[in-house]
């Protein structure tokens, strides 16, 4: 176990550095690379892996529910981008501006796409008509750039790999509709995909998206009980339709404009299951997304018969459609333990000629490191219940670092102690006045976190300014 | 049918006017849309769609062949993009540079990738230490850039979606079995799924690949008997790897340059599918990578029974794996038939009162327009079979279309000839030298295509100037 250790010590304890520790995994479990520009990031194959597994069970969420991929343009030109007023101010000083193409300076700069709603207004006013041609329900994968000043892995990226979706709509109600619909989909992906819990709620009009009516989102508590906003869904009414011009005849013959949503996730979410699931020994993954979700450990491999009975339950587990890897290399068993909890794979198979003779093997799991001897008979539904398990366990493990970390605060001055004393998140009563959100950010350090959809009434004032309330709101520090 | 007439009335024949038709499928098909930048195309949900199946077919074998996939930044910094001297002259001219970030004048230019080799190299120069790295097996899913004069949709785009393959390996011999791996996964693809035929062969020195030891390349025939470069393989030697300082301590303890590949095809694929395939009623998809294989048009569909009997229909095929879509909307059975032979459905089914009373249903194939009616048991696989037969005759047709439009020429007076008669394939000796390349181009106006693997002996002395033969080479016109 020498090798192990070393290679366990090579990262920072989370209660030690907690940013270090995460920067620490992400390096150490080859999620990313730097390159040579500052905030540019490489998605390397095992943190790409994890993102096409999100990718996949995503898409055929948005297809079930009757969207459309499309691919358009990552050049926005400037004036565009100035067509929607608040739209523009929210953008404008983060974008990455071409000036030339090849030898030539360009008449008009263009912007690299830091969000599509302007490309999506500009096609949208070509192929939308009629009534008919309603709703137009539409997502892009792609990635984004946003020119900022700091940067960190998966967190903050100049550019980053995301989906937006962008919908159009013949009433008001059926986009409110839609707003809502993907922002389910939001919360229960992380819940039973990632095993990540999340508040639902609606975000204060000074946190919102830049030109959204409604922006309504998912926030979620990590291990150093900061905030991670995990997805959010628009709801547009139809200012971007007046300021881009859509018009459809409805079935009344009159000219209406439709009215829009958009709704996005991205790598972020990896930065969430890093800092939620993770522990000191590593990365740890939900087994829905772990590209590996079993490693075999082949024990003493050079006598006769065990490669071979290890590839047999590979074989086994690979048919049952497991995602599995047998790692038969000449490492030392102990630098394999290391390494696989590093990459967190959520199952570790041993198997050697004991277990061979007693028709058995050996079961670790990531979450708990318990060990059981099992039955190779049926092994893959061994397997399938531990997996689900696990699921299960760092569910009901992040759930409880929710609920510990949330309390209801009277005052001000409470949220100040308690969020020294404990971070988290504090659930005040407010009266909607932006400026005791800016006070609250001011003089305890935190955000808004959303209003949630389930309230409760935790008194009749604002814990702030002492007027009456209006909503009880999260409050917290955020990614 | 009047309304069909009119539909299919609406795309230029291809006989009158070849470039005309290929646009008018392009739109009428919905496969593209512009934007306000010239040369900047919106794939929209159909066209996007052809590219989805490509990407999960071509995947699946990357994958297979041990590839992974990884996403690099989208930017390369000016001063990366130079390091290969080669390479920077062949794609310099058509950068699109990024200038500032926000309002902050950058202190170096960003290029936006026209294709990411120096990328790769800095990547592999950080993780690639020893031999124990290798081999290295990247491949990603992207866009990129060229700054063109001229655009057509899918054949030159400035932002056009494609995959990059770039490995890196200990030795030079397995670098070349990589690059022809790849090339002959390509081949594969381009009759197996795409159903059209390649010629498969090796660039000369004036087309290879900026930077490249060698290009391989697939070539495709279209209808109007021009050229299009389906696919390219490229092996680089140590060339970057020197350039890009890449090395790695080899078993003997020494430090050695690794060898490197690049590969890649784009959504030209899709040019390639409308210009080889389509008719003069539109779109004609290849049953693999169509959209919806299956059209399911009700007849009488008001007629008590009959829709509920389509969607029996429909459910079925769908479980059998089939893409099938029904229309059961209320436009004319015309307009609808004129639509999706616009669309390219390989097969429509038509199911009415009738038929639901013998237990039959009409399949009316796009590639031939051949109708039958087939019984109700096992149309799951009548269905599967039909497919099976519509891309076998796409290819087949495809095949004749490549035969019967290539030929021997003896001198380049007689390619001069027969390329304005006729245009297609001309094939002739060649004694390796460029300025005889370059004379080809002036006055019969083809560039070599490639130096096919199949090597006829069609005498011994090259076609245009008449010295000791080398090669022989493909010659035409190309997109």
């Amino acid at each position: 176990m020498a090798q192990n250790k070393k290679q366990v010590e090579q990262i920072t304890d989370m209660e030690t550095d907690f940013a270090q520790w995460y920067t620490d995994v992400c390096r150490k479990a080859e999620l990313i690379d730097y390159s040579s520009i500052k905030g540019m990031f490489i998605y390397r194959p095992y943190g790409y892996a994890i993102w096409e597994n999100i990718q996949h069970i995503l898409d055929e969420k948005f297809k079930q529910t009757g969207h459309e991929n499309v691919y358009l343009p990552m050049l926005i030109p400037e004036s565009l981008l100035q067509k929607e007023k608040d739209h523009v101010e929210g953008f404008a000083p983060e974008c990455a501006w071409v000036t030339y193409g090849g030898a030539d300076k360009l008449e008009e700069r263009y912007c690299i796409r830091p969000t599509s709603e302007t490309l999506f207004c500009e096609h949208y006013a070509n192929i939308i008509h009629s009534h008919r041609d309603l709703p137009k329900l539409y997502n892009q994968w792609c990635s984004v750039l946003r020119w900022e000043k700091t940067s960190r892995p998966f967190l903050r990226h100049r550019e980053f790999l995301w989906q937006e979706g962008h919908t159009m709509h013949a009433t008001a109600q059926e986009a409110m509709e839609e707003t809502e619909r993907m922002f389910s989909i939001y919360a229960d992906f992380y819940k039973d995909v990632l095993a990540i819990p999340v508040v639902k709620g609606r975000k204060t009009d000074k946190e919102k998206f830049s030109g959204a009516e409604a922006t309504y989102t998912v926030e979620c508590m990590m291990h150093d009980r900061k905030a991670l906003q995990g997805g959010t869904s628009h709801y547009f009414g139809d200012g971007f339709a007046r300021a881009f011009d859509i018009t459809f005849t409805g079935s009344d013959n009159q000219l209406h404009h439709p009215f829009q949503t958009s709704w996005g996730v991205s790598t972020r979410m990896i930065a969430g299951i890093i800092m939620v699931h993770g522990d000191n020994n590593g990365l740890v993954l939900p087994p829905r997304v772990a590209p590996v979700q079993v490693v075999v450990i082949p024990v003493a491999q050079h006598k006769e018969g065990v490669l071979a009975a290890n590839q047999g339950v590979v074989d086994r587990l690979r048919a049952a459609g497991i995602r599995v890897k047998m790692d038969a290399s000449d490492q030392s068993a102990g630098w394999k333990f290391a390494e696989y909890e590093m990459k967190g794979v959520p199952l570790r198979l041993e198997l050697g000629p004991k277990d061979i003779e007693k028709n058995q093997c050996v079961l670790v799991r990531r979450d708990s490191g318990e060990k059981s001897f099992v039955s190779l008979d049926g092994i893959e539904q061994t397997v399938k219940t531990t997996l689900d398990a696990i699921h299960d366990g760092l569910y009901a493990r992040a759930q409880k670092n929710l609920e510990d970390n949330t309390y209801a605060c009277a005052s001000l001055e409470e949220v100040k102690e308690k969020m020294a004393a404990q971070g988290g998140f504090a659930k005040t009563m407010w009266c909607g006045d932006e400026a005791c959100e800016l006070r609250m950010k001011e003089e305890a350090g935190v955000s808004s976190r959303c209003i949630p959809l389930e309230q409760e009434h935790l008194g009749d004032t604002c814990a702030i300014c002492g007027r009456p309330a209006k909503h009880m709101v999260y409050w917290g520090v955020a990614y």
